[in-house]
């Protein structure tokens, strides 16, 4: 097993904190060639008896109920940031001042102010970071990336993108507090723009440049909820839907929709990108599989292509089982680790980045603003 | 064979000459409880040689060069208007005067004043009247339409349909004349947003009620084409893409796209619907299937449902073939013309009428204005 | 309109009595280069006020109720027969004793001695003659003929057919008579073998050439069912599903299965064809479309393509309408018409002529014997 | 993290090696209820230097070169068999003689009379053993079996299976040796039959109970291949492919397939069941999904359903994610460890064991028999 270890300390035990901890705890076995190893070394909970039972399960070496505690010690390398979005900021400052290596969940931070600080405080510090935009690293989704980075697709006219929930239509779900912060305007800073657009502004600039302008609207259908941490009924702050469109600076247009309201689906991201000489299509619902339509085909046997994307010379594949053997969701994260301890071992930086994120993050206040001026926002 | 001739006066020869002549000779065949029965008396075009030849071949008994002789012909009862978009209101308006039902290609017109127009004139003249907006008439279509009808859906979140083609992507292809008036401003009023659009929002107001406002943006891809009129390179006036946001009067909120660069797509047409309880979603590509979400099913064996739109209990289905056997494309035709003549015979108002047409002209003009001002256009 | 005409006496009034009707009125219109015009000119049905409804709905000049005086009519050119299956041999060899074109409905006969009279009788009376193994003619299906001829597959390993349906399940269906004579071993002289499996078999065998020996097994799941005709509780004589392996001349492998009894299939039939180089699946239940793998394709972009076969260098389709817009099953049978019209006019035999169908129902009594012996069957 | 531990002697390293390491390391992450952990004690391995090098990854305490040296070991509580078929029967009777629990790769064996005495050792011994045939606890397997528990599918008619790759289609690919053992008879006892097969045999006779007769039909399209062994060009032994046919001893009828021969295919599983009331189809290559037809839906709404197995109430789902984000192919040995730790703790034995791997091991037996008979053979 690699020999150099990177000590991890890690803030929050949710969803994500599960998904980045089995990512450390998988890349060394699946990614043999690294020479970086993390190691669980601290996690921090507010809670002390859930930090406990996590860290118990996980193998995390020791608890701290102080996240400023664990961001000081001299025993902890890099910073793994878990916690709800309004704690990003904070925690992302002091532990640039502490001269950590930096993992912050998407989106970056609630808004572009507080992104702005946490950029000037990694870069003043000079340490690695990046955020977890994860799905870049979804096989597929790496393939369209390469295609287009070859050339394949040509002058592109088109790109559109939905990422579709159907777990908030019922009026009875509380907001805030456990599990159920997003729904919460202050702990998230937005609802569905930060939380799902932001995944699909991030794969969007990557595989198609930068966005000029946009133009959206945003709902929330459901006006009051009970807010779990007052016990009250609360206005409901968050966008419970959102769509806007966009022109690139490649002069390509887009559509972008997110909603939590789409009975029927539960993660549906799908992308789809339509250049002069071909197309590609991509759905979370079956992450494995990338559309592709190429024109130079005959035309008589032209179609849509379902590319089955498991085969070793496919990006990544070539770390896990054999031509056919799908992988999952979690597999993006192991991805994104693997990448970002190459680029630790190599000195060189990795993307996402902070800056980059900011990007994404610039775009979806841009789409905010739009929502509520009903004008469109440049950038 | 039914013994009351409804005699046709044909106007045009092209792609949608041959599909509504081809609904006229087969509905008796196969909607044998009619009692009116199309006769395909006369038919016009500018060009004598071609009339003949689509004459004899579709069995029309006669020829006309000049449409006003062919409008006031005493033997025939109805006018199907197929040419160009920019000859719809003079023909509409002479047809009308002469007592004539009138059966007119979609979009109504190239405008909002021309509709009024045409309306106007029919309404005067008490004559019947219909838009071949065929889409409704597709049975998966029909059967979307008693779903929500019955209440199956609830409250609606969302709808959303695109209409994806890419044809024109090429800079070399002419705009203009004989196969390609598509493209020219002055014959169609608009590009995909009157071609293609109008159909996605004909049926988007028919299942899910009235637009009360709209933000569009349209693009033009290729500036200059050769005209195949007067050979001269030339401005492109028309829209090659165009994206909206709606929001309908039930308070859902819609997203709207059409291209013709959408590489990959032929004839992409597809729509989805988010009610509170299940969701719809259909393709025109796959025009023969319904996708059907219900969240009333089990838990452990919910999901989308394909039905085979091709049984004895869907709509029109009874009268084709049996179980597992699909028709296509241009049914829809001839289920048009077989409910608009069943209503001929109850003398009773088909959907959709001129005046409904209107509604879609409106929402068309709205998108339009929208996307020149770059503001919501209140409808 | 084409001035010659072939006068049609068609022998049945069922579900192809309609199909191939439809056929004879559609094929000018759409395939209007033919010289030849078939002409409805007599309708046979046992019942007369059936006749009459029937040819009064499709335009048929006349009926009879006697076959033998519409055969023996010299103002027929053309008998089409209907008819069940126990009426073919008799009705053909009438035909073509007094001089008749023939097209009979699959499959040819009830057995082989039935089908080789018929052979003998059209190949010593000179008639031109065919069978309606209509699904060769769908453009997907023809599209496979095409690549496959071309050597795109090269060698090939495997042939994989299935046809299921769903439609007797039910105890309580009776068996025999109108609409129920598939369920009569008399009049239909096998089950799902003769009336499925043959429409497999002769794509099969069209597609990849001849059958050496077949291994079978067949299964009639409820014994006994009411006889329409007699009304009596009876033995069903009929295989309700069939299942066989064959080795080809090729030396290629086939699984071969056919049920009424597999829920949720209508009539899915399919094929998948695997070569050296590539593979091609298809589905009737959608037709319009056909699968292609081809192991030439770049490996990282290599998958299925689903080929949308509406565009207008796919075979058939220009005669239809514009790419992206599907026809359906009953399209198949007008380009049989148009095929064997346009080898009448030239005089050239037209696949699959009476003595090609005999080569079916040899393999589906082979078929059947084997799964009576148990045993392998050489052809 | 769970205190008991379970001492694991791993023997092999190559594919399979790595897919039970993975879930030994992480079963306790998503099962934490576990109170068994199971503790990477050893690996063996002929080479010392491989041996070391996947020890090092995975974090093997310790190698062995001598296989009888590990399984004596008194650390060692469990032997997992990962090394080629030949091996198996030898290495099963020592660890049974020394008491070890075993858990035993698919097939059992090379052959019925390995298998037998392979029982018969760990039966004698009393220690709890298993096959790891994973498939079955693939979520959406595993949901199909609940279904079909719970009698939603009624009578069954068919059931059907593919498995099918296209791997060896090359003649120059050579057999045996490293990587390639599964091509080599006397390594792998058969082809596809036992490596393939196996794994549709078991699913099916889990899902739809005992089988009493087959009928089948096996071919080795490339002859001979080098052998990585000798060097020579040597006959190839095994099946490429086989097909064939069973009867249940619930009444139902059944085909199998399986070849390394179809083009496109990677790892094509599939099965599907046809049942009176409702019908379940299944597909490796989108493990996550289930196919589901109920005839017992609204005629109108009725179709098959793609059921997305990814939410908490599907088998084994509560322990990963969030309802719409897929698990891949190595959860399903995850669960298996889960599953029978779970046994372990309670003293349980958990299916599949070795006597019932037996009963798929007759079942290849008798197909290979009966390819090579020609004759169906009973059970």
């Amino acid at each position: 097993m690699s020999s150099n270890p990177l000590n991890i300390g890690m803030i929050g035990y949710g969803f994500m904190g599960k998904a980045h901890s089995n990512a450390y705890a998988r890349v060394n076995h699946f990614f043999p060639e690294l020479k970086l190893r993390p190691v669980l070394k601290a996690l921090w909970a507010r809670n002390e008896e859930r930090a406990r039972t996590f860290a118990d399960t996980w193998g995390y070496e020791s608890v701290e109920t102080d996240w400023r505690r664990l961001v000081e010690r001299s025993d902890i390398d890099a910073i793994d940031i878990c916690s709800p979005n309004n704690t990003h900021r904070e925690i992302a400052l002091e532990a640039a001042r502490n001269g950590k290596v930096i993992l912050c969940e998407k989106p970056l931070a609630r808004n572009v102010a507080e992104g702005e600080e946490m950029v000037k405080a990694v870069e003043e510090a000079g340490v690695p970071n990046t955020v977890w935009y994860n799905y870049r690293r979804i096989p597929a989704v790496t393939l369209a990336k390469q295609l287009i980075d070859e050339g394949r697709l040509g002058r592109i006219f088109h790109y559109r993108a939905v990422f579709l929930q159907d777990w908030t239509i019922s009026p009875e779900l509380p907001q805030g507090g456990e599990g159920l912060w997003r729904l919460d305007l202050d702990a998230a800073g937005s609802g569905v723009t930060g939380d799902l657009l932001a995944h699909c502004i991030d794969t969007a600039i990557w595989l198609n440049g930068g966005i000029q302008s946009v133009s959206a609207m945003t709902e929330t259908f459901v006006k009051e909820r009970i807010h779990n941490l007052t016990g009250d009924v609360e206005k409901v702050g968050i966008d419970d839907a959102c769509a806007f469109r966009a022109r690139f600076e490649n002069g390509s247009l887009a559509t972008f929709e997110s909603t939590r309201y789409a009975r029927g689906h539960k993660a549906l991201y799908t992308f789809e990108i339509n250049g002069e000489h071909a197309s590609i299509t991509w759905d979370l619902h079956d992450l494995h599989r990338l559309g592709y339509f190429d024109h130079g085909d005959d035309s008589a046997v032209r179609g849509w292509r379902s590319i089955h994307v498991t085969d070793g010379d496919h990006p990544y594949m070539d770390h896990w089982w054999v031509p056919g053997l799908q992988i999952g969701y979690e597999h993006s994260f192991v991805h994104q680790v693997a990448d970002f301890l190459a680029g630790l071992e190599e000195d060189e930086t990795v993307s996402p980045t902070f800056a980059e994120a900011l990007e994404t993050q610039k775009i979806c206040e841009a789409v905010l603003e739009s929502a509520r001026t009903r004008q469109w926002v440049q950038l």
